[in-house]
């Protein structure tokens, strides 16, 4: 028998939940002060809770498994909300407690009073707020059974003060997870049946189905079937590198995606949806699955995604198939004039084996994918959800779930400074990342968009907002300011010599690279010129994507 | 006959609203681009959402009309959430303008996806997914004349990419605004009556209220009957200083607050609701008015607060009734050992007429009021739904709307973390802002809450959580890094100094003020003894208050 508080605490640590990315207030003082009552918990103060929303996102792809999220009402939920859609549509298990007035209390709507359950219901299918210390433990269990699928959620649990800080509440055991299901035998036959007819074929992998278990089972199918191999768009984590199968990203661009896809006769579809288009345009196709293409779901969200393709690539026979691995292979060192290019191609030259990669570098990331595909093994992290602001915090989550792996954090000057505060706890709990910030002074790909979308009449104050340089921002002032080791490159030689310095020397570190935009100023019609040589596209699609959209 | 982008931003030129604080993305290009169509409309780009919302709830405090915000889809409204609810629970016109995907692309889940609306109520009444272009400028005006109030609110107008980019959009004009009404006559005869009648009263002003024309009415009345007057206890915005009624606050602390309405017969509420403790804690009351006293509503929310209080005034006789109006009274410059309460000294010596203080420094500004009571004429803002990182924001848009007027704004360490990318929109639009921010490098407020709370068993875990310590945070690299002329004061000295050189040059400033922390480390048992010297209580209250709490 304990307070609600502390039987929380020992619910959440017994189910495995050790971790908890903090930013608490006066209604969560009583689960604070029960924090030294179970050892086992780890608590990371941030101070936004967006931060700690994407700490837990960074960790959840990482460990797999959730950490907690400590967040004060609905407004400390509405902070948190951004990257808790991050986690959302990337499928990740996220836990959070978001404390709330005493029961009694909320009649009298004070000032911090709040509709916290319709704040949740955007990113988080279980909403609970737990009416009783006697029933908080299994409502915390069953919080985190739903947490963990699959698929991967965010559930929110919403805790009164009074819950809280009442007694009488006694931890309870884990909860049973039911395994999940394989792709039933119906399913298989018809996939095995169009894998193993003519015309073109791919699979198209995300979540689970791109980690290197099943990237290898996958790959053995590919090899045997002729199938092509495309990972989605944004994976959530996705293992590659040398020794790891190959596949190509779908990209960013709807009009090189439809490229990509073009002739496609059947796309299985492997833990992801269809391919959309990130947004509309006006006069472009959203839905980009070609006409005529028989579309398959060989494993859905709740599915078991390793089993299913141990029983598939059974059925087609591809269990003594040789998967096509990746080279090893280094770009070299970049020279020569600095751009987000040369920061790519250096990373692709000197990361460590195991490292973590957070991408969130926009456009400035372009050429990352292609520069380390034949690097040591490692993860990359993508913006499942769309929200900036993701980069930074997922890099902490990353760390701590990770603490023996180097973490590679990219973000634009734009994107670093939705949750800029990351920086302080990187700083505060000396985790082991590298954030690579690339200074173009704009937001870059908003000057790509206003021309994709068509916009017309812009003129001065259209690009006023989209333009970072009045005043220019400092990064490494700001670094400094939360204490983390920070340097400015504006050379490629500045940054190389940055970026040795910082893998070898443990804790925090930020490079701040000041590079020209990418593709800012650019007419769409020359953007496949630039992006033929993009990530894993081969030439024959960039030539292909250039008759198409520049004849 | 123009898009629905151009027509919607004439519409809202010609009802007034005239500044767009923004954070666009794609689904906004086509908004953005129409800017320039519209010369009218400025808009003022920030570079997180949570800044865009608190400036226009700023903007709105001050100007008495709505700002509109450009926010990016849900999560783009997620991280303006927290603001918005200050500007709720303040009762502050504020419009939004949520981009959002085409309509046909909603259907594809695509990653940015997701339910706007259920978002938006949490702090917005009036909420519309514009569905045509035909109908776009009808929405907007519809959604002015309900921001307008009273009371005034935030309404949300989400606007798909296509409903703003389609043709057939044309401008229409204003909303008709329907005056409010005064209270009825049976009203305005019962508390006739209590005034008039023996016993202990008083008048409890919020919202509209506390604003000059107003004061000046009750004051009168008060005069008249022998009431006292007390203010909200966050108040959204309360005109000032020498010359002006003075009106005693209610404490922010329940213990403190139950004791100055100890004795009331009668509490009569004008735009306000009856007192509640701020939060709740084990074993005191929430709700403060005393047992026996009833309470009255004079103005509600919906109704004409001055036409009423005028009507209260003839129906008392207090048209000719001499009020007690507060005399020209400056503290004298501060001197010795560097404190917050230094600080607040300080302004209240050398604040100018007409100034706009922003006081979100919660312990570092306890005694602020006090200090600046007989100060020239100015505006007291103030943090009226609790949820913190709304000062730095809420200043960008008072200077905005009073171009004219000097801003302060008083943030902690702790809250200026939040929504600290409000420097940087302070520098790029020249804003003549002073922040000061209190760095005691703790969470002061939470070591104080968590004795309130009573919560026990804190260790080392719990009370790192309320520590800033580690690392320290250093705000003049964080102003400079934004580009605002940052100066360090850790001496009376240094402070005054840099206070003068910020009140006498214009543009932004920031001083970061290295000071102990008021209140950590203080027993709660202690806690009066520290008080009684606070803002508007008199010597009898304090020691009344002495002996109820610490006997």
């Amino acid at each position: 028998m304990s307070n609600g508080a502390s039987a929380l605490i020992r619910t959440l640590v017994d189910a495995g939940v050790t971790t908890c990315f903090t930013n608490p207030g006066t209604s969560e003082m009583h689960f604070v002060a029960a924090l030294d009552t179970v050892p086992e918990m780890r608590a990371v103060l941030a101070l936004f809770e967006g931060v700690a929303t994407g700490a837990a996102d960074g960790y959840g792809r990482m460990a797999d498994k959730p950490a907690a999220t400590l967040l004060h009402l609905g407004c400390g939920l509405g902070n948190g909300l951004a990257n808790l859609h991050n986690a959302r549509k990337g499928r990740v298990p996220v836990l959070n407690i978001v404390g709330d007035h005493a029961t009694y209390h909320v009649q009298y709507d004070a000032q911090l009073q709040s509709d916290i359950e319709t704040v949740a219901r955007n990113v988080s299918p279980w909403v609970r707020t737990s009416k009783s210390t006697q029933d908080l433990c299994k409502d915390a269990a069953e919080a985190i059974g739903v947490c963990q699928g699959p698929p991967g959620q965010v559930a929110t649990l919403i805790l009164p003060a009074d819950v809280s800080w009442s007694e009488g509440a006694v931890p309870i055991p884990p909860p049973q997870i039911t395994p999940p299901s394989t792709a039933d035998d119906a399913t298989i036959a018809a996939i095995t049946q169009a894998l193993q007819g003519g015309g073109k074929k791919a699979i198209l992998l995300g979540g689970r189905g791109l980690r290197a278990p099943a990237l290898m089972v996958v790959a053995r199918i590919a090899a045997k079937t002729g199938t092509k191999l495309f990972a989605e768009v944004l994976p959530t984590r996705m293992e590659r590198g040398a020794g790891l199968p190959p596949v190509e990203r779908l990209a960013y661009m709807a009009e090189l995606a439809s490229v990509q896809l073009t002739g496609l006769d059947h796309l299985i579809l492997v833990d992801t949806k269809a391919p959309v288009s990130f947004f509309a345009y006006p006069g472009k196709k959203s839905y980009l699955v070609p006409e005529g293409c028989q579309l398959h779901t060989l494993a859905s969200f709740t599915q078991d995604v390793l089993g299913t393709l141990e029983k598939l690539s059974t059925e087609v026979g591809a269990g003594q198939t040789t998967p096509v691995l990746q080279a090893s292979k280094r770009p070299g060192l970049p020279r020569g004039k600095f751009t987000a290019d040369k920061v790519c191609k250096s990373i692709g030259e000197l990361m460590p084996a195991g490292a973590i990669i957070v991408d969130e570098a926009i456009t400035s990331g372009l050429m990352l994918t292609m520069y380390t595909a034949g690097a040591p093994q490692h993860d990359l992290i993508t913006l499942s959800g769309g929200s900036i602001g993701f980069g930074l915090p997922n890099a902490i989550g990353a760390a701590i779930a990770c603490p023996d792996r180097k973490v590679i954090a990219l973000a634009g000057d734009g994107s670093a400074m939705y949750t800029i505060q990351a920086l302080w706890t990187m700083a505060r709990e000396k985790l082991d990342v590298i954030s690579i910030v690339f200074n173009n002074r704009a937001y870059a790909v908003l000057n790509v968009e206003l021309q994709r979308v068509r916009a017309s009449g812009a003129g001065d104050k259209a690009r006023a907002q989209l333009d970072l340089k009045n005043p220019p921002l400092d990064f490494v002032q700001l670094g400094q300011s939360m204490g983390v080791a920070s340097r400015r490159a504006s050379t490629t030689e500045e940054f190389l010599v940055a970026f040795e310095h910082a893998l070898r020397t443990p804790g925090p570190h930020l490079i701040e690279a000041i590079v020209p935009p990418s593709l800012a100023g650019l007419k769409l019609r020359v953007l496949p010129h630039l992006l033929q040589s993009l990530a894993n596209l081969p030439q024959p699609i960039a030539r292909a994507l250039k008759r198409k959209i520049a004849p």
